[in-house]
């Protein structure tokens, strides 16, 4: 299969004309074939009226016809799985072990929202009759439901190129709901894009849904992300990756003279705790998973535990030395891009010249020059070095971790309070730790989405219950999820019907509820 | 009761020192007694203290202790009924009738949210249980809820001194997700508000709940506003009110380092179309429901219908004539403040010199120049010059109407297609004309959040399926409420629990359901 290297645009192709690029092999820092071509901004605008006219007509599409495009979106990335593997091994360097997982996580994804559409109930459909005879006035009859938004752009992330990329979370969800679909193909793995954005494409045809519904734009820049946000026709964004970027996006959404949604996830640096009886009862084990953690996907997750907090003592010496070995064992990391092998190296080195900041250990192994590995990296301080500069506790994106001693209770109730908004936070506790400590969870689910207990943050699983979101910095707006069912919520919006014939409604609101879905119905739950 | 006419600041009373205001019958223009001193900076900063300490306690209450808190606040309310109603008639000129419904609503308002957090459904709780067999690796046990954001700013709306204002729905939900709230009094009605404030303090004071989830600060200006909206311990704004006011502090919220949620209702002009056998059928009854509802509360309710499209004929002639009649015969409105007679005034004289727009009638009784009288105004105009015209789809404050006759049904389509978001339509039809225009009513659901059929579009019923939202400009974010149960939701966000011992659970997470909640366990719904 040959990669066109042009744009999708409905059922076309790109045109010629706009700026080429090229993706990068991180492990040999060359160029990779084809040339790709950056869309011209007539073809934003192509994109944006084609998904306005599709919304009309896709907003009423029925479950069952979404899930069935979700289902074979699945299977068809799965038919071209080899290729798809391939081509995001070269991009991304990653393992292809770990892209097949996570190819197959993204089809379970696009089968969950298929489910969740074709189920039905997540509309939450509300209906309570009229009632003529009320003493004050009449009660009028009155249902509501979520429906779609209406078109939305989705930037795919640079360390997922899979499952948060073109038929990522949040193109699977904005599409469950209804929503039209613009992508922003991430420059860093455009092939890959491609592949995924064709299979898109050749479903919804299969499907005889309309043309408009999925578009996906490259560019080698940053102006036809802008021009897409600012696009009149757009009404939401999903965005992952980092916080300048989603920042930059969210301040341009909201001065447009109608601000719209944007559903930005920008990363976190997941606080990792270890009470002192788990410390000393598991000390190694835990060193053991946390270094697993913080160097799954060469660091690059947006859930990495890039701080551990420790109680001072002897055990914490231990512990430290525990992840000293297996730093020191390491082999190098190749990481996605060049562009973030110099941020990390940057940040890291700035890291460690602060005073009462200690370098604990890097790889034994030479790191190759002419590519994007780098060493992992461990350092660690102290309580009031870590408080005393609110720096340290941002993210690096990469394999490292800080890890900071406190010597008191005060000195952990100090931190915790310290703390930005995180996606999530771990905590390591045997039961007595639990319950001498309790405190410090009920605090921590004011600064994140997502607490685990003797586990880590990484490995985020996509069901129902799951949170992936949290307070600002972390997420633009902690309300909402982007990972698991819940994300369909991002791109819905209620609708109330009063006093409308039944022939005006739609099944969801039926009085026969020919869906067979919960209802909230005249205050009782039904199905 | 002596007014004290201070800010209310947790327990204490606000200093003197602040710029000083009065409110202004509206009906003699005269400044009321008593002089009301604006709270200054360092109690802005106290109030958002109070509410940042009171938070942790606060959010972990029982749905049973904060419905205690809110019925008690309803029943003390009703136990001053007189002094309040008498008050705000005073400083409103809405008829005493109008404003003990407005009070009942209130009420019933506080008693409904009470009623939702006793019962305790509303934190979607989602469970579902490890399975440590999982193929591909263990899947974690996974719990998650929605949570309240932190303290929550409530800008109170004039025109409704009671369901919108101090103790309205903000509020109401606000408090009942687990939320501070700190008031920004409207300065159109202190004394109310006053009244209002008080007796939620007594009622904090009375659950033994925590001095600082309640304060109310007086401001003659904005600035009091401002540093709410600014202030890093708030984390989110419920506003009721004009375009100009929502959107400035949308604005200051965005640009904070870190953004916060912004839940604006900025009112709209929520057309209403009269389809060609309706008119025809019910032509005088609709002409007086019009009238009745776009005069109701003077006109100056953010569900006034401004603008009616009717189809081109001697039925719209009859129709309009209808109209103009009843418009004759009304005696004059007072409005809520001289400013908004005054904007009302050079907007409707605005309207009535475009070219092709005709003022059909105002009232035959003269307006007294005094106060904040004015009479209803009445305009019609054709489609052409409505699409032409942007300008004339614009919310005026206050009881007026216009007309636009349409000639053909692609006209009609037009007129939707340009219309912007609203919090509500409305469609008269007979069973005929649904059946022949159901494409008006489906295009109307990507333009508003209530679609009213038969009816108008002023009277929202506080409930469980109400949606009182809309596209921008209507809201700031279409996808929330600002009426009826899923208020609350605005002011929630989900948080999950991965692995977490059960003692560290909140009761609506534990497997026996001590709640008896319904929850999604494991993919099923269940209580």
């Amino acid at each position: 299969m040959e990669l066109l290297s042009k744009s999708i645009i409905g059922f076309r192709t790109g045109r010629a004309g706009g700026a080429t690029f090229r993706a990068e092999d991180p492990i040999t820092a060359k160029a990779l074939e084809p040339e790709f071509i950056s869309a011209l901004p007539e073809e934003v605008d192509e994109a944006a009226q084609l998904a306005a006219e599709a919304f009309t007509a896709f907003g009423r599409v029925t479950g069952k016809r979404k899930g069935q495009l979700l289902r074979l979106i699945a299977i068809s990335l799965e038919a071209i799985h080899d290729l798809i593997v391939e081509r995001a091994h070269l991009e991304t360097a990653l393992p292809k072990a770990r892209l097949e997982g996570e190819l197959a996580r993204t089809a379970q994804q696009l089968r969950l929202f298929a489910s969740l559409v074709e189920e039905g109930s997540w509309v939450t459909a509300r209906i309570e009759h009229a009632d003529l005879e009320r003493k004050s006035n009449p009660k009028p009859d009155l249902r509501s439901m979520l429906r779609p938004l209406g078109p939305v752009v989705v930037f795919g992330a640079s360390n997922f190129p899979l499952a948060f990329s073109v038929a990522g979370g949040d193109t699977a969800s904005a599409l469950a709901a209804g929503n039209p679909v613009i992508v922003k193909a991430h420059p860093a793995h455009p092939g890959t894009s491609e592949l995924v954005g064709h299979v898109i494409r050749e479903s919804i045809f299969a499907c005889d849904l309309p043309e408009g519904i999925f578009s996906m734009l490259f560019d080698s820049g940053t102006s036809v992300g802008k021009a897409l946000v600012m696009h009149p026709e757009v009404k939401a964004v999903g965005f992952t990756g980092s916080h300048a970027g989603g920042r930059a996006l969210f301040d341009l959404a909201m001065a447009r003279p109608k601000p719209i949604p944007v559903l930005a996830e920008m990363g976190s640096t997941n606080p990792v705790f270890v009470l002192p009886r788990a410390l000393r009862a598991r000390r190694s084990q835990i060193a053991s998973g946390l270094f697993t953690s913080f160097t799954l996907g060469a660091g690059q997750f947006c859930t990495k535990p890039g701080l551990v907090f420790v109680p001072e003592g002897p055990d914490s010496a231990s512990f430290i030395r525990d992840i000293e070995t297996q730093v020191a064992e390491s082999f190098p990391f190749f990481l996605l891009t060049s562009g973030i092998r110099d941020t990390f190296r940057e940040a890291t080195g700035e890291r460690n010249q602060e005073p009462h900041v200690r370098s604990v250990a890097s790889s034994q192994f030479s790191v190759p020059d002419v590519s994007s590995a780098v060493s992992a990296a461990f350092s660690e301080t102290d309580a009031a070095t870590f408080l005393s500069k609110p720096d340290l506790a941002k993210e690096i994106f990469g394999p490292t971790t800080l890890v900071v001693r406190h010597a008191t209770k005060k000195d952990l109730f100090e931190i915790v309070a310290s703390l930005d908004g995180h996606l999530a936070a771990a905590v390591h506790g045997t039961a007595e730790d639990f319950e001498e400590f309790a405190e410090v969870i009920h605090l921590l689910e004011e600064k994140v989405g997502r607490i685990v207990c003797n586990g880590f943050p990484t490995g985020v699983e996509v069901s129902p219950a799951m949170v992936h979101g949290g307070p600002y910095p972390a997420t633009s707006d902690s309300r909402y999820t982007s990972v698991g069912t819940q994300a369909i919520l991002r791109f819905a919006r209620p609708i109330c019907f009063q006093d409308c014939p039944a022939s005006l409604l739609p099944d969801e609101l039926k009085d026969a509820n020919p869906l067979k879905i919960w209802r909230y119905v005249d205050g009782q739950m039904k199905r």
